[in-house]
């Protein structure tokens, strides 16, 4: 790995300029002599735009890394030693959907481990294994950072249904958590160190330290009495106090789906009609970073990109890559193989969990286990990802019924059959799996 | 154990008589020499009048089973060779508010596995755990065969926090299943065989077979066509046919709670209003039984009581009884501890499974697994009732609260506290462990 | 399955009889219409022999049993309900070389889990492979009764490396272990229960019940004063009292292999130098029986068959074959797939364990877990088993230096590879996987 | 933790100028203030000389580090940071007695995992324990880093008979392995990293890495073709290439008394005979460093303790100790509880597996798991553990020959018999738990 190749499937994404900052930023320690952004044609616009903001970034910080566009996967997948793939099959227009449809059953869509996530998860895996049986044969020897999401599920899919062995999956939920308990306790980030496991968006501090002490007591009272960590996306409804106590860990934002189902359903009602969904809302912000992206004075990440909702995903991925470039060892939230960290999760499931980073990949380091009134939700997040990412690779009706109605926020087997053929309508175009011809599903 | 002495906690319960039959019925393989029924002494009026026909039922059948009637527990457990217990803290007044407070909240009640049953729990184990205290003392080689609900939360509690450790927890869902089956393909129940894995009233049928022949697809092609197996408690309102295809295995009545909430809310808001609850439905039924046992010339099982919804319970402790007794090795589904039988839930926990019955108890035989897509509903049931088990045994709040808010029927934290606070002052009296004093909760 | 047809490989084995009589014995139960004894054409005589006597058999006890001889195993396998296979590649003559070469070493053949067993695996699991494949295409449906010894390795080979699942594996150490203990104890066998767990020749008695009641302590107490169980084929040196008490368990014979290894190996050699070793003893007895065989008026199963140390090996094939026709789910301890029920072993291993037998075949009761100070000695036998099933389906030289170096009767890596080369040049015409061309070992 | 105070039970040890050494080479990042050496008060010449020259050392090097003489424990323990214990019972003469009495039976004493370790543990656990008992009262927050061999029962000990959670076990095999590796390619050994799974003294390398790369097959090449890695007590004789080939993992020098314990035995006869036993060779040995340590111009660690066998183990806990107090995440080989780092092992036995140090102790990186063929053996030395730490509490003799008689070394239960019997007369006054009254022997 003499001079890096990186390959950025979906590199016209609005994200990029973090993740070319945070090839500058490191560009000491991970000197990266060629950058690959890859997209597909439709997105061309995007991507030239993007990729002539990245070309300026890199000229103005004096760093030798080449930039190249592309949009042949398989030209840009040759000899890379990094492939990260950040895609939304279907863009926002296809996320609108996922969020409008259940709200229409009174459902919350959640774009990532609710029926929204289901056809993420749909409509992405089928590409992502795509990628992974071309790396095979052009770059076996590339790590795929894979942080599109349902990263989760993506992960699991990858795991059992492709022969990748070098594949970690990348989310920012952790780091914004350590950012927020940071941000609570009025100290930097860098003191902070949480224990953190679960799964994708499902994931516990289940240990809080500052400087090596534990202090994971503090921050529950913390949480108990204020409004808690939030991220850009989700609305912060309070928790009940005696409840966190009780939980005894740390949860993340997006337990608020699960365990204040009905408040979050109403809010996401009611952000509907006076805002739109968040897919909506994001199509607007990020119209209006494709503006300044267009400047061409522009040669630096522009501040509105931390507004966005994905903050710190790229920078992740920098620091991902660097530590397996350099072998560093340093500990790092990853989506992987169990092995063992988790005792209640199957040996062979991602899980998100720290891990060593080494050269040869994330080493999970044991956590025992969860408290046990957490584990039957972990669990049923674990069995959604499992049938949809079957349901994924099969295109079988049933399976995709089955995963719909045993995801936590469904509560009817009918609603969720409603739900899922007007959502297999809507995104016809992007389930190929599903249809024999254009027009007749495939049901057994 | 050549004198068997039976004891029956709450024996003047409306099920007596079943218990009574089963026993005259088996007399020649179960010689049982004395039956005592206990109750306490707000329970006096129907314990004799229940007691009364039993005396009548032993003599008409001409056995030799002498019946007692006790208000002395200690005094009725000396020598015990058997316990069954069927007690019901509270009455049917108790679980009338275990069903009317959650509907308040739009949330179903569930007397087992719901916030009901979270209730019913909290005043039943406490009872129970002394019950094996005594036993311990007083009875050390006896067998509790406990029937009392929450039956899987009641011997998680036993399996955890008693030392006795020849205990059976008893449900009539699997029996029920069975003859279901036999009824929907017109044969002999004798010729049915199912495979039950899973919790109490979380229970499935892995696999049928119909004299020795597995026939899983065609019961549940039916199942999927038709309507189903019906319990007397329990609104049936069919499955979606793709789904029940994609899970591959039977469900149980109670999963409708789970895969139907929305319609089941719906439908049980709807009865209340016209009937009232199950509870007073019961109340009903029961007030008639008793005016039937007091008729001096009954000496048999009124049929009236097959009505009453608990069908085969009393039976299914004979059978127990009688192949425990008899070191039969025959097959029966009953809730032990896993041992493995299950590999997706702990090793240690109480499960439903089928046992191999032996006069060294129950011996569970390896299901391997429940499929994946079930596990996680099921893992959830396992942790409410683990959570539930330590609020009923340390009486604490906050766990208490954990466990409401982890039940798959309450999808809000902050509801899920103010049923809480409203089911404890309304349980008040039964709930001592909460207490400290009359009137002030143990908070802390 | 309404004639029944059952097939032996091996059938000119001098076992057969015991067979056939098992057969007669149970026809009412089990009435097969056509058993057929195969052998391959070196084996002519014996063949003839026994087929001649089997079919006096059925005569005289006027059975409608069909007798018939065949060398071609495609052929009798066709559409075969039972096979069971009694097979010895090499016959005798190999046994002896399994049991001299090591002894030249100072080493134990031990013939299953020895360096013999290893040898005797490495020359059997190809060819029941091969009749694996041969059953998948021409009776599928039918069930594979193994007794070929090493018992549990070819279970373990059959799990892991062929698509067969009907199969199961038989030994007759635990109904050996059941009559020893009913004589110790002057009852009647079928009053002994013994809980059985552990691994093919290395099974322990967990428990030991009479009329139900645990007497596991007494029998233990006479094991330790008195001579123990003994089996034809080996020395009994008596246990050391204070061992056998702080094990807990019951021993089988062939547990002094490893136990009692310098004595044994004594005792082995001596045996050696005066009457030849346990295969030449064998020889010389199965060469009077092969005459008895031969008398025109012999038309039952002659007592001496008794003697030969393989005693209910056939009538337990017999009784397990009646219980999966006739789904009795009695309960008889196999060798089959672990499910769980001993904790400590693989979830997917072969182990030797009781199972209710029904239809759908054995399904393991689960024992929790030997006791800790045992499960060492029975991890190295199953690691010995799964390292020399890779080498037999390999051929992999380094492989079986592994397997034979880990074998808790060898003490040497460099001893090892002096047995393993003799060996396999002296095995070379039964090891065809082993050499590339009639000279030359596949080494790597 | 401002003022850091260190402990060392069995301070007299002729090791304590590398600890001390230690201590002070790291000064800067571990500010020590007092180091307590206690030793009993029989060992005083030696704790004084070793004493002296510790005041010496910090003196020369100008450090601050206070040094402490005690013969009272409890007195040292009060408000200690961190506790290290290298003790041995009984001294190097109860050494020479575990080794000579085996050897009488031609069985190898192997004064860890062998006859000779279950007397070393026998004598040290209860020692062990009431400084466990001690430090729970006296220094609750304390760290207790163990080095007395036999390291991994004696963790194993700990996790299961005490309260105490702070708890470590160190051996000096991981870091001489990692040495010898370095030698062998001649590299610094700050570039090699490997990866280790297994118990203490049974721990082998499962991969090895150069500069972050991947080199295991090379090193076993090096291994197969060469003549390993050594270690100054253990003799090489060079393993077979095929059998290490087969392996693919590395082994540490331990292994050899398991896989070649025919020529070991034979070499520790010829060394007994021609120089004494090991523990002979080192009294000798140690003779010599104490004349060294009397002079008084002697003011650093002498080049000879590094001939002494024990290298690098002082230096590991000094190491150890420094990465708890800065909380350092760095990896280090450590003895702790599984937690499922090991899948084949119980999730809490002691394993010797690589972990990140943290403030709260050390945390196991998944392994997955060891290879099947070596699954039996390690499992074997646990099962010795558990039920020679089992004996060692209860003082139960036929525990202890259990213990004896399963371990792998040991083949048979009459020489084991004979064995224990001579070995606790020899030792009985070191085992007050075996005897009720001066002269007889607890047995039940």
């Amino acid at each position: 790995m003499e001079e890096i190749k990186v390959v950025t499937i979906g590199g016209g994404s609005s994200y990029t300029p973090e993740l070319v900052e945070g090839f500058i930023n490191r560009y000491e320690e991970l000197p990266i002599k060629e950058l690959w952004l890859v997209d597909i044609p439709a997105g061309k616009e995007k991507l030239e735009s993007v990729g002539a903001l990245a070309k300026r970034m890199v000229e103005k910080a004096e760093v030798p890394i080449e930039i190249h566009l592309s949009y042949n996967r398989k030209e840009a997948l040759e000899n890379a030693d990094f492939v990260t793939t950040q895609i939304r099959v279907g863009l926002l227009e296809a996320r609108a959907l996922d969020e409008r449809i259940p709200l229409k059953y009174n459902v919350i869509g959640q774009e990532t481990n609710g029926p929204g996530g289901l056809f993420k998860g749909l409509r992405t895996i089928p590409v992502i294994l795509d990628i992974c049986r071309e790396m095979e044969r052009l770059c076996p020897d590339a790590w795929l950072i894979n942080f599109s999401n349902p990263a989760g599920m993506v992960t699991e899919a990858v795991l059992r249904y492709s022969n990748l062995t070098k594949t970690v999956g990348l989310c920012n939920v952790p780091i914004g958590m350590k950012m927020g308990v940071a941000e609570m306790l009025g100290v930097d980030s860098e003191r902070v160190y949480i224990e953190f496991a679960g799964l994708n968006h499902m994931v516990f501090g289940t240990d809080v330290y500052l400087d090596g002490e534990r202090i994971t007591d503090l921050v529950l009272d913390k949480l108990s009495n204020g409004t808690g960590l939030t991220m850009k996306n989700i609305v912060d409804l309070g928790w009940q106090p005696e409840f966190i106590q009780a939980l005894g860990i740390l949860p993340c934002p997006y337990h608020r789906y699960y365990y204040q189902t009905s408040e979050m359903l109403e809010a996401e009602l009611q952000e509907m009609n006076e805002t739109g969904t968040r897919a909506e809302v994001v199509k607007e912000l990020e119209g209006e970073l494709f503006e300044l992206y267009k400047d061409p004075d522009l040669a630096t990440k522009p501040p509105q990109l931390d507004e966005r909702g994905g903050a710190y995903y790229s920078d992740a991925a920098c620091r991902l890559i660097s530590s397996i470039y350099n072998d560093k060892g340093d500990i790092q939230p990853v989506n992987t193989r169990n092995n063992g960290a988790i005792k209640s999760l199957p040996y062979d499931s991602a899980v998100e969990v720290n891990c060593v980073i080494t050269r040869s990949g994330p080493k999970p380091i044991s956590v025992c286990d969860l408290p046990v009134a957490v584990r039957g939700l972990v669990q049923q997040i674990k069995s959604f990802e499992r049938v949809a990412s079957e349901a994924a690779v099969t295109g079988n009706y049933n399976q995709a019924l089955l995963a719909m109605t045993i995801n936590p926020l469904v509560h009817s087997d009918s609603i969720a059959k409603q739900m899922l053929d007007e959502m297999l309508e809507a995104h016809q175009d992007y389930l190929p799996q599903f249809y024999s011809t254009e027009l007749s599903l495939n049901k057994d």
